[in-house]
This record gives C-alpha cells, sequence and structure tokens, in this order.
C-alpha cells in the first residue's frame, strides 16, 4: 500500500486526445509542433499518430507525415496505434519504433465496435506481434472498458485480466488498463488491478482513465497504492467528443502531475510547460484546456 | 485504513455556495426551493444561511426571511453562519437549532481577511459560543486553510491541530476542516487528518474541500482511508468565483455522492435527484452545474 517513488506519464494527447476532435482536419503542422512542444516539456512516452484508414479517424490520415516530421529527441518514444497488419507496415515505414494494439474487456463492445468476439480481435492480433518483432518493434496492449462498458455496464475483473493476460502473452511489454467511458470509482479499480496484476507483473500495467465522471484522479491513487507506475494522460484533456452534452476526455496530464508533485513522486516533467502547451493545442483548436489545474494555474509562457 | 460504511453529506451550497455569486440578488423563495428540493433528495444536514452584514455579503441578506420560509422536514438539520454576537441573534432569533464559527490556521489569511490574529478571532467567538449553549444551539467550527494559504503557502499541520482543538474546546461539536483554496493533495490532505485527529476524535471531523485543482475527490478519498465520516459539498458545485479565471468552488454534491456509491458507502441521498436539483438551481443562474457526474448524466426531472 506504498505509493511509487517515480511515475511514468504516457502522453497520449495527439493520438487518443485529438482523434475524434471535430471540425477541420488539425494541420500536421500542429500536430508535429504539438508533440515537440511535450517532449520539451519532459514527457518521455509520446503517442503520436494512429496509422488506421483516414476513412474510419480522419484526424489521423496524416500519421506518415506526422511521423517523419517530429526532430526526434533522444530518450523520448514517439509510438503509434496499429490496428492491422497495414497500419504496423505503414508504422514501420514511417519509422516507429513501438506500436500499440488494442482488445476490449467488453463482448458487447467488441461486438458493436469492431463487429467481432474478443477472442477474434485478439487473433487478428497475432500476425501484427509477430511482424512487429520481426522487425523490432515493441508492442503495447490496450485494454478497453475495464471498468465500465456502455453496453454490459459492469465487467468482472477476471475478464480484464483474461485479456489483459492474452495480450502479455502475445508479446505486449506493457498492458494499458483503459477506464474508457470513466464510470470506475477507486475500490473497483483497486479490485480490477489486482486481478491483473495475479496473471502480470503489476510493473507491466499501465493505467489509462477518462474523467467523464470526475473520478480519474482519486482512482489513480487507488491503483498506485496497488502498485501502478506508468499512467496514461492527455495534455489538456484533450479526447472524448468535447462538443457532446457531458462528454470528457483523458485525464488531463496537468492534472496528474500536480497530482503526483503533490505526493513526491517524480515524473521529470515540467508542469508549467505541460500547462502552457495545452493552452497553445487548445488555442488552435478554438477553446479552453479541460484541466482544473491549468485553469488555476493559468498560462505563463508560449 | 478501511472506509466507512456510511457517510453524512453536509450540504453547503445554499450557503457557501451561494453567497459569492455575481449578478442579482438571488430571490429568498428560490434559495427556500433550493433548500427544499435538497431535502427532499435525501440531505439531512443544510447549511441554509448566513447570519452577517449584508453590506459584506449582500447574496445572504435574507437570511432571517430563508430561515423563515422554510419548511421544516423531520431529521433534517438546517444550519446557519453566524460570525458574531449579533448574527447569532438574528440566527436564535429565526429558529436555528445549529450555527457555525469558523477560524483561519494562517495566520496571514486571517489578518488580512479580518484584520485580526487567529487568536484575538477565536477569543472573539467566546460571547457566541457561550450564548449558543445557553440557546440551546449546537455549533460547528470552520477552519479555512488548512492544506494551503494564498498567502503563506502551505501550512503546518500542527496549526491546523491547534486551531481545531481551540474551537473543539470551545464547545463546537464538529470541526470541519477547510481546504478553501483546493490546493492540497491526498497525502497532505491524510496527514494533516492525522494530525488533527490526536487532537480531536476523527469522528468529530468533516473535510471541506474544494475541487479547483480537481484534486477534492482523491482527497476525500484519502481522508476517508483516515476515518473521516462527514464531507461537506455543494450541489452543482456552486462557490468560489464562478465567472472568475479558473476558480472553482466546493467540491460537487453529485462528484462526491458518485463516489460514494462506487465505494459502497451508504448516505441514504438519492443522486439523481441531486444532480435535477443542481440542474434547476444553475439553470435559475443561467449556467450548468460545475459537476461532471451531473453533466454524465443529465438531468431526468424536474
Amino acid at each position: 500500500m506504498s505509493l511509487p517513488s517515480s511515475v511514468r506519464l504516457f502522453e497520449v494527447g495527439p493520438r487518443d486526445g485529438l482523434q475524434n476532435e471535430p471540425g477541420p482536419i488539425i494541420a500536421t503542422a500542429t500536430k508535429i509542433e504539438f508533440i515537440h512542444r511535450l517532449a520539451a516539456a519532459g514527457m518521455t512516452h509520446i503517442e503520436a499518430a494512429s496509422f488506421v484508414s483516414p476513412k474510419w479517424v480522419p484526424q489521423m490520415g496524416d500519421a506518415a507525415e506526422v511521423m517523419a516530421g517530429i526532430s526526434r529527441r533522444p530518450g523520448v518514444v514517439y509510438s503509434a496505434l496499429t490496428p492491422n497488419l497495414r497500419g504496423l507496415e505503414g508504422a514501420i515505414a514511417a519509422g516507429v519504433e513501438e506500436v500499440a494494439v488494442f482488445g476490449a474487456a467488453s463482448e458487447a463492445f467488441s461486438q458493436k465496435n469492431i463487429n467481432c468476439s474478443v477472442a477474434e480481435s485478439l487473433k487478428r492480433f497475432e500476425p501484427v506481434l509477430e511482424r512487429a518483432r520481426e522487425a523490432n518493434v515493441r508492442v503495447r496492449g490496450y485494454v478497453s472498458c475495464v471498468l465500465g462498458c456502455p453496453y454490459e455496464g459492469q465487467i468482472a475483473p477476471a475478464k480484464v485480466a483474461e485479456v489483459s493476460k492474452a495480450l502479455h502473452d502475445m508479446g505486449c511489454y506493457e498492458v494499458s488498463l483503459g477506464d474508457t467511458i470513466g464510470t470506475g470509482t477507486p475500490l473497483a479499480a483497486k479490485r480490477m488491478v489486482e486481478a491483473v496484476s495475479r496473471e502480470i507483473p503489476v510493473t507491466q500495467l499501465a493505467a489509462h482513465f477518462h474523467d467523464t465522471y470526475g473520478q480519474a484522479l482519486a482512482n489513480l491513487y487507488a491503483v498506485m497504492e496497488e502498485g501502478i507506475q506508468v499512467i496514461d494522460s492527455a495534455t489538456a484533456g484533450l479526447g472524448g467528443c468535447p462538443y457532446a452534452k457531458g462528454a470528457s476526455g483523458n485525464v488531463a496530464s496537468e492534472d496528474v502531475l500536480y497530482l503526483l508533485e503533490g505526493l513526491g513522486i517524480r515524473t521529470g516533467i515540467d508542469l508549467q510547460a505541460v500547462i502552457d502547451t495545452g493552452y497553445w493545442i487548445t488555442a488552435e483548436l478554438g477553446r479552453k484546456p479541460s484541466s482544473k489545474v491549468a485553469l488555476a494555474k493559468g498560462c505563463v509562457g508560449a
């Protein structure tokens, strides 16, 4: 029940944050500058793009151009989502050194979203993992709906553990546990992490929580007590569907960093630089950061 | 380190929530209906008014009319803030059965706000407590700035314990620990409660946290692990200065209730009825609730 001394933030703003952004397609140069600013602030893991059909995710249609345009900073990993072999080939061609695949902990969610069972979806990733291994590309696994599903409601921790183990067994070096709809609360989050960490060392797990119900920081605090040391977050709380009623995105990197600083947990990241980056990117999108820390502290630079 | 099985919510929306509301004075009838709706939702402690000079807090100028207009529901305590003997006499005349007094844990805050030392401010409450005892009126104590002060920065837990003990020794039945500027984080909150509970039984303490930095729920979770069983909150997250940059009010009752429900902690309060009440009162004020749970779940009634 002791907290970690350091935590690695995995910044998902440029991908999970921007992928559903309504309105015009964000310029490639803006995405690249966003990534540069995040790296300059001290972020060491940045999910930069998604190699997916632009028919499905128009905002990510320039994944190859984004990856090609980044000035790589030593010590920073720039990763990309690759839902299939074609996406992986694109990512490899773009020089991506880490990719991510995903499964759902909910059968109903899997059926509604990708029209196949969870087991089938995992099966489809086998050639992706195999090809990634050949190409010496690390693979991260995402599991969605770990604390609730819009169709099934509650999800059994055992199901999350099963899907996580399958991704780990396939070769994912880390499994990121996604509270996709943000309905989780601290004890449920703890129990879920306990169940998964009976199958996979907790040091190979990450928490990926959305803040739709305002519970994300409480849940992160609770799972850090269980040993979680990697946290996914998005600068300015990007993500979700910003113009839909009540929708809310990923937990804001700024709010997580403020929490971690208060707990004396090291990250190596400059909070004010992230706040300024959040003001900059949301100004580009025509709004304010969705981060209470950013709103309270204000922008000082940029 | 085990969580309580039940928590009592102390609803401060009608007082702490509305007292700094800019714009026109809120109609007495609106305040009364707000209080009625809160009681109907299951709230058993409602801070309904402040008996303070209308010169200083114009929104609370109708305290006597509000108290007179409430249809008292059995089992519900309707309390009022009384900063001095004159306020207390007004409250007694209005039939108030519980009042509240306040001290700061920060010398600088006390000097800037009420132009006297913390010790002097406590001394001034002695006749208030004495008169309340005579009139058989219960007194609650608030301590502000327990996790940070806008002038002094960090506040020593020992100072919070000292002021809390003084209020308790004077006869306050419960001491509410206020993170007035919302800068606290979970370990600091735990340490502060630990320090205070060496002087006062933890069952006589309440947590009164503002959500300015988005940390309130994480902090509440942490202090419930320390034994806190009374939580102050405001429906719709009312309070603070709603039109000022980055300002944010009390933690929203809706978000606290969602957290408690998820943790299996009983409150006896109907979350959806509170959400609906939050939509109603904020519509009266011309805005939306400042509660992620309210925004995510939406209004179904009223």
